[in-house]
């Protein structure tokens, strides 16, 4: 008979029992239903609510089961549903009666709100120091590779050649708006809710701020029954988590097409990459294609939880059970999303030779023509357009743009003097000398702001 | 150093490696994987490919290990990656060389396909058989509860009176077209896709439709890029295992609301009713409530899958191997919700009463009033009108319909005749017959059709 | 003053009205409502319901208001909310009080569930149209290419050969599978609802079965509380809408890899690429792009669905008004989606010297070497290992697999014979000579096949 | 022929034109388009990219442009595809060939990302400023009824007494958050990415920091390849979007429950419900419910960008342009749902009569005998227990907990003393005397602060 069924007069079925319990995958917040527990307890003997000596029996109490439950020498017990009860009961064993008053002014309502705001300022913590190890991976390969030369494309097409330093500070931008997200989120997760009782505040004079402060929260909660309710801050990170992961599948995919054999910008290296059981010359991007692959992973945790929350009326609902093992599968796969990258980008080798050929193989330096064209007096939609079929030219007789000879040249405008012969891929990517653009020079002062940016 | 790295000089990273061994989940297919091994032995054997010695020492060996892993006795060394490599090792310690020859004419590309399909076949079948089960238990209470009359409502608000039956009827419905979408979806999982090998299909001499007959497979797969690549069967299961758990919120709404307070209508057994830590009078419809919170989980997973597979390229991508988790765990909340209910519902007592009371509160036979109007001549507009007219004054008189004296009813029509003062819930009740509507006879109908359904 | 706002004393805020209507999408349904308006009024005469005249009158003045639909004279009022009631006020107009017996045993509700389901009949129907002609132009491609040659891919690696018609059969295979799904559904889309009324059926002694059959369904509706509640229908076209979709998407992504320079494969007509306002040789797939990037939408409106479906109670709640915006939009991104595409396959040059040069580039014939050593009585494990060892000697020395000598093959193995140098991709392609392989013989009879379903 | 289609020899296919235009939804960009036009002219005139003369001509032109597109004096040519193009080819009509200098240093790349964030920021300004508009009305409405007790509720069930201001206040709590997070959206909306050309800077020394000035932004983007595709802030738009309709919905559903026969709470404004085409007694929160339903909607059209992203390599993808109507609805379906609530919530009428009844039905001071008996020494756990057997007692001799009388107290503890018989629902509530708690005074304090947060 579990403790809390007082004037029911029969057990719950089995199946039912099963479909309610929680302590399978909510034994994750044990240490944080116990550092929210002590602190309680703490409180409440300090506050007299409960006498010293009860105070101080719990806590020891407290941390022997957080002993017992860390080395694995704890059997949780499914009939006692969730983390909560286990660690109650078996706090019961140990101290005896004293352990039933632990629960004085307060209710598992917001209790379990505490804990899961614990669970999740931690798993934020951990996924910014993941993203900012990310970040310094991008960015020492990119400062180690500062030379090369990458075509870069739209449409997948090579549209301007852009140093791959440039291309990779693309991501450390990402991540960095990715980073900000998650801080902000962390100041609305940052909140302790405990006092809120089930739904409309204790009845003992309580001191919620002490406990916040003893628990390293910056603020108590507003409003009871919002507290009790709210799981914002889980869809919050989720959402958060969404949009890294999608990043993430966006440098995967780049990743599986820069090492497939029509690319070969990159070589994996052995530890990064997978056999096939089959074709022994394969060498796979599988931790890419599983990072692209577990996006939608990660989607869906964000919209079940979304879903699960549509509709409900205040104030807690059992319902919100639901949030824990969507968040903790959110959290696992993005912290190991973010911490199996940095070895991959470390340790692969990129091919500027195949760069440089590709670069070769398209008509990169059209943009380049037109705006020379353009400088030179003719409205940029007319030199377009030259250059356009300039191109159609070039394309029939089967040269580069970089072939024409200058006579050639003048068959579509007559702008174009000598100098037109001197473009070459240096010359363009000097040419884009702006805030954000792809010149050496700017992409040097960019690549010292990250390392700045990471320093702070 | 695992089988397949043959040609790799070091290594896989730890982290890499732990991001993507799969052993973790998909040791659940094992059954499977060794139904399909041994199949695809013996016919191995059957065609020469290997010798009958060799079949059999597999053969043997495979139901050896089944029985390890059956009864715990077995290890799964996570460093093997999967369920496939992990039973393949485990043979060769077996039987020695012979095991390297069990994956001839096979690539594991196939062989996960094969595994899945055989998963997800089973899984169909458990489905129907709950479905059907859930359709049974909401037959039965329907057929209890032949006499009792609730008010209908559209937007929560009471509408016209309608029977129990014909209410839980409507459920019958709902579960009837998932079942209906579970066997539609089968027809395309029960394809044999062994044979397809990495993506081009094997270089022997195999025979497909043996395995296809041994394994209980309707058809083999007709293209192999295809069916190494093809996870249409999940997501159908999940988008069919969506729409249930939708009707299934729908439902445990219901549970929730008739069992407030405020409805009244429905008792449920302590055994599917959970207490509150701190409020001892509340009885939460809990199992209902988490039912509905599921419907959320679901949903996610089926999006998931979609998203993964959004924009793959042909053929096999380690992306796929994100379909397992999503599946089991669809899999395993619907099946729960589906064998949760049945128990609940046979066991919750109806509380005719309080429908009766509620009944008598609402406006319940206005329509009934139109009706009667229309019927008389006036059109259908007009008769709505005027009985609007007569509710407002009804509503400010605080009476009832039936309290109003026949004057008081001319003053809105002079068709109102004396025989409207007869006019009462169980005539509107049976008014209502046509097919499908809720008339006693057309409800006895219907259930007697449904239980002739459920026969089947 | 709305026609159905009989007792209220205010009109409507007119933020709530806008909020409200669905004119200015639902207009849409008009040739749907009018047909089913003229099949009911037409029982309603035949039933004696109403008079003769009085239904022709109806009938008449139906027909009259959907020609001025169609030729865009009227103008539709949002103060009447949706498109029923414009018709309706528009009918009072035309032929004066015999409008009002229109909705004479009819609701609402039953009346939009009718209009939705002869909508979702139909675009199934157009669906289904689209399907096979992006089947046929798929099939038309693969058989004017039979003897042209592909890298099959894994992981975006070259792993064997395949025929390229093979590999568009493959999504004729998926294609296949979607069609199924949408007659699947049409089973459960083609039940006819009226005659469910507001929730509980009719007080009428209408004919429903009649009505059925004038309007074309197999069957109508068993319960009137699921019949005006039921959106079923409209969730699972966008589920298969979706999966569709998907496919699409994985077929957008090859079209835009294989029409980048670095793989040139195929090159798009003009007509289905787009250029670039700054990059005059630029010829993008936008088409495809724009494509794969319409799969989220539809996802997005199977999601909303299933949202907004989820946890409502029994019978018509009026957030059932969301089923129109989201079908409408799922359906015409589909079918045009499906429209553009047979035209690009079919204008689409593809390149088979590129795909040629990519042949020779990979080591696409390993697996075929492994296969040589198995037959030859190595076990397959060993087999694998030993060609392993023998590619990366090859890729060391910078040489194809068929550039080796008798004695390097024989470093790796005594079993390679001289045999071993006749291995090209021809007859790695005829080797995979099992029903759904893609060796000339097996592709060939596939395309038979395909033209049969086709034909059917 | 279209302006950018220089070499291409024929006119896009039809369809695949009509696939592609993005004229019938981006038209809405265009006020933002000619902001962003004229001062990226001005500022081209500026640093003499372009003559002064020239750029006069432009701007005045285009400032003509926009007052015929506001006046709807214009038709959008669909061939010329979106609203830039229109824009600048009637631009060439107007001052001629001065119009081709325009897009000099300009990409549509970097002008579409421009555009979007223009129109981001305002959604942002509107929906903070709608979102304060209904949190001004929950706060009036809570300030009008601060006497006012409900029961509150978990679990639907009658758990404790709170004020209904309290209970407003948790909605004000959530739309506080909400706010909160659109703030921290805009700071990474605030960037401006003209200068970032197609994906790698232009050739041409502009001024980046003036333009961003001049158009009010806090910033310019930092790296080229991002900033042309970036959509963060689109999806995080949404991402916020959705957690207020979330809260919406919830809202909403409590509005529904509320309003029904059954809890009977409040009563809507006529302008805020309506009727039934077939009951009009009815009186339905139609309003409510389309807010509940419309948030499957935004839902999805977070989800649906989200999904569109998902593994597009860099920069440009034709893709992007999903963005806009998925944005536009998101925004537009929020807005409206947020003002239509403030007249919904200021018009409704309360029955505190309804209140104060089902406050007496259940047993709503049951955790107050608990911790009454608590605070006299008793474990909290054996408390709750006892109260357990106590209540349990009561419903079956259909007692309320204050119609016991002291003897029957004692059977189930000797410490309730006399002073038992005083609790009652005031008492109760003052008790709940910490912050965040609904006793008067706390809750007193927090409406203060809440009307200072609505004040800054």
């Amino acid at each position: 008979m579990s403790l809390i069924r007082g004037h029911f007069e029969k057990d719950a079925d089995k199946l039912a029992r099963e479909y309610s319990e929680s302590i399978s995958f909510d034994w994750r917040l044990y240490s944080y239903d116990i550092a929210g527990s002590q602190a309680h307890a703490r409180m409440l003997s300090r506050t007299g609510i409960i006498s010293n000596a009860e105070g101080e029996l719990i806590i020891k109490g407290l941390s022997q089961i957080k002993e017992e439950i860390t080395q694995c020498r704890s059997t949780f017990k499914p009939e006692l549903e969730d983390i909560h009860m286990n660690i109650e009961a078996r706090l019961g064993e140990i101290i005896g009666t004293a352990a039933g008053k632990l629960h004085t002014a307060r209710s598992r309502n917001d209790q379990v709100a505490l804990d899961m705001r614990l669970y999740t300022k931690d798993a934020i913590e951990k996924t910014l120091a993941a993203l900012r190890e990310l970040r310094a991976a991008l960015l020492d390969v990119a400062e180690a590779h500062r030379e090369v030369v990458l075509p870069g494309y739209t449409h997948l097409q090579p549209a301007q050649p852009v140093l791959l330093s440039h291309h990779l500070l693309a991501y450390f931008e990402m991540l960095g708006r990715d980073a900000a997200r998650f801080k902000d989120g962390l100041s609305r997760t940052d909140v302790m809710p405990l006092g809120s009782g089930a739904l409309a505040g204790v009845t003992y004079a309580i001191d919620r701020e002490s406990v916040a402060r003893e628990l390293g929260f910056a603020a108590v909660s507003r409003n009871s029954l919002d507290a009790v309710s709210d799981r914002d801050f889980v869809i919050e990170y989720e959402a958060a988590a969404a949009l890294t992961m999608m990043h993430l599948s966006r440098l995967s995919e780049e990743v599986v097409l820069w090492s497939s054999a029509e690319f070969g910008y990159i070589i994996l290296d052995d530890a990064y990459a997978t056999g096939s059981s089959i074709m022994p010359q394969k060498k796979n991007a599988d931790v890419a294609e599983l990072a692209r692959g577990k996006t939608g992973r990660v989607y869906g945790r964000l919209l079940a939880m979304l879903t699960t929350m549509k509709g409900l009326p205040l104030s807690y609902n059992r319902d919100l059970q639901e949030d824990k093992e969507g968040l903790f599968d959110a959290v696992d796969t993005l912290l190991k999303t973010l911490s199996v990258y940095p070895g991959l980008l470390r340790t692969m080798k990129v091919d500027r030779e195949k760069m440089a050929q590709a670069l070769e193989r398209g008509y990169i330096l059209a943009t380049d023509l037109a705006d020379y064209l353009a400088k030179k007096g003719l409205p940029f939609r007319e030199a377009h357009a030259a250059v356009g079929r300039l191109t159609a030219f070039a394309l029939k007789e089967h040269k580069g743009l970089l072939e024409l000879s200058l006579d050639e040249y003048h068959r579509f405008s007559p702008l174009f003097d000598a100098d037109v012969l001197q473009l070459n891929v240096a010359a363009a990517l000097s040419a884009r000398n702006v805030p954000g653009g792809t010149a050496p020079d700017q992409v040097n002062r960019a690549l010292t702001e990250a390392r700045q940016v990471l320093g702070e």
